[in-house]
């Protein structure tokens, strides 16, 4: 299997590790940003992004528990049995999160130079955007045009 | 001034606090969140959601010095002056995350009676989506329709 592209590329001046630097604790998303980008391996990932290695092992596990990643097994010649990590459906339905700190990085975070990753649509090629829409379908450009109301769920205190 | 609405709301099940214990450090991103519902003072935020004292005047710290929020002063009745906080234009821009961390909460994260809060577009009253749309106007549905590319600032390792 050749290399992940990603690995090419450095994470120097990634602007969603930057986002989550004031945002929280952030190797558990750049973990889950490695796998998003087809970087699978332990070794990779820790090679890639610096992780230091007992808190990758920890991330993994949690992520693993948590059934957002699967281990899956490969072998390379000569080698032991090996696992890499595999985003479950439950996984990859967090990238509207993953593009949204990413928009927001790349809009208030980035080099000079720009962003140093680009997201576009397989179909037409043009840039991902985080803009949300409503289920009427309406575009919804800013915080003040959503109202927050108690849910289902909501309790009272 | 009345009471900002969001306090008589537990945050017990919140779906985004679930997600961040997942997904990070979680203080920040909750601190913002009350911000966003209209929580605005120390001891509301404190009372609301149980964030040690101390973990919360170094997260606000932070958040004002980053820029996510500005400090404002206010004086109730015969009291001495004191400060709250209000999302800047670059903490209001963090919303998309916001929605989309609380939609992927919501999903896998809650309660059997649903999420405790509701986010619906003024105009119309329809519920908000984390559905992403491309430049040209599409929707993307999965991640598998995204593909990332070297972005302008991109260096090589």
């Amino acid at each position: 299997m050749n290399p992940p592209e990603a690995l090419q590329w450095s994470v120097e001046n990634c602007t969603i590790g930057r986002a989550m630097e004031i945002l929280g604790e952030k190797w558990t998303i750049l973990v889950l940003r490695e796998t998003f980008s087809g970087v699978r391996r332990f070794d990779d990932m820790r090679e890639h992004t610096g992780i230091p290695r007992q808190v990758l092992t920890n991330r993994l596990a949690t992520l693993v528990g948590q059934g957002l990643l699967r281990r899956e097994p490969y072998q390379e010649p000569g080698s032991r049995i090996r696992h890499e990590y595999r985003l479950t459906q439950k996984g990859l339905d967090l990238y509207p999160m993953l593009v949204a700190i990413k928009e927001w990085g790349d809009r208030y975070l980035a080099d000079p130079a720009g962003p140093p990753l680009s997201m576009v649509h397989r179909d037409c090629g043009h840039e991902m955007q985080a803009e949300l829409h409503c289920a009427g379908g309406h575009a919804v450009r800013t915080y003040r045009d959503i109202v927050p109301r108690p849910g289902p769920g909501a309790r009272r205190r």
